[in-house]
């Protein structure tokens, strides 16, 4: 029998990365069963409108820069509507146990007695190979994918250990990269990883507005200034990301850096 | 307008980690519409129920140890399927394109001229971290996520690079690791992770026989032999499987090591 959502209950849904299509049947399932939705500026547009016709939908976003909510408020926000007896789903973009900052929120509602359960999700990484129509691994060649973020400190340096990422035989993926594309490229490269290493941006992945761009290490900091838009974007870094050679006739081989056309359409 | 399977046209489905609810809504929509699916041994059972009455189901699995289907078999089959204008859907357990050897057919499809695309999936660290009621990543402490798999190479030594992968702010989620248990406490221990660094052993994530063990890195080993089952397992190493601390009274906090009670029911 699926688990089900009693009231004074919480769960923590992966909404996945965007487009409602990729929400896992059961998160859909839990949206249409809460009395209450919290949600943030990650999940998709339309995602919302699977919850019921009377649950409320309250907005608890932050971004980069500009938190409009802070988490502990958010952890209040979501234990006392569970106090309350309402049915919470609190939808967060991608899954929730990837960069998720989902354990404030796990132990928010254990300290108080909340029972709350997880709901995973499509991370924004597998939507973006996807998209790209490739693999993150590669037998042989990617035996490794490390995913990371790159927040600054409050002191504007990047806190990673280059040593541990440099490496020729995995597959990077940055999350919230783009404002550190420049510093990372350049602690990639100090740490041994070629500057021909190929590297994809991939940005709205999922999205109608999804784009896709091909570039190598040496030039991520200038392709992710000039191709880039304001919506959230993943820096794909590796031999993974390399375009494949052999091609049918038609397809359309990326220039480097140049939009990258996955499909042999 | 959602994309869909013309005759002579592949996807790559991502069947997520085993139940059918944690398959995505695009997903169950491209199933339904497959004429001829190809399926291996990671697919849940129910998932194939979902396509439809009269589409073809082949089994194309590989078992590590027993190759039932060589890869470029399988390559093949997907080809000629296409070719002879079916609407094909490639169904793969977790993520395609994590350890889901995806290139391989992505090339197949390329290189004879068939259209073929990919829809993402839930992998099987997301699943397992939801149902450890954990996060794989934890803001301060664990930033980094290394997906790797620990397959043994012909002279069965783990070809890792131990200096990458020993890094206490990092998880670690090991894909088929569980006959490498005792190979990969070893190295990373020599290379320096403590030996209290605690470890979560996942089975059959997200299914009705999931089971889940907390233990530590200097007793993996003996665990995996003792705690595991047959079905496909998941290691999480990290500061981020370390059970939380304050619980609310009933809690029953789990001794280490033991079965995993994470959720305060």
């Amino acid at each position: 029998m699926p688990e089900c959502i009693p009231p004074g209950e919480v769960w923590l849904v992966g909404a996945g990365p965007g487009v409602p299509e990729l929400l896992t049947r059961k998160a859909e399932r839990l949206l249409r069963e809460a009395s209450v939705v919290f949600y943030d500026a990650l999940v998709g547009e339309g995602i919302l409108d699977l919850a019921a016709r009377d649950a409320r939908r309250i907005y608890v976003g932050k971004r980069s820069g500009r938190h409009s909510k802070d988490q502990g408020s958010i952890d209040r926000l979501i234990v006392e509507a569970a106090l309350a007896g309402e049915r919470v789903v609190r939808l967060k973009g991608g899954d929730p146990s990837i960069f998720g900052r989902s354990t404030e929120e796990l132990e928010a509602c254990r300290l108080a007695g909340v029972p709350v359960r997880v709901c995973p999700g499509v991370t924004a990484a597998s939507a973006a190979a996807a998209g790209l129509g490739a693999s993150l691994t590669l037998r042989g060649k990617a035996r490794k994918l490390v995913f990371l973020t790159a927040h600054t400190r409050a002191d504007d340096r990047l806190d990673i250990d280059w040593r541990t990422v440099a490496d020729p035989d995995a597959t990077l993926a940055v999350y919230m990269g783009k404002s550190s594309a420049e510093a990372l490229a350049a602690g990639l490269m100090k740490a041994g990883l070629p500057g021909s290493t190929p590297v994809a941006l991939v940005e709205d992945a999922s999205l109608p507005t999804e784009r896709r761009f091909a570039t190598r290490l040496d030039l991520l900091a200038l392709s992710a200034k000039t191709a880039l838009g304001d919506g959230p974007a993943l820096l794909l870094i590796g031999e993974a990301m390399r375009a494949p050679q052999p091609r049918p006739a038609g397809f359309r081989r990326p220039t480097v850096p140049g939009v990258l056309e996955p499909h042999a359409e």
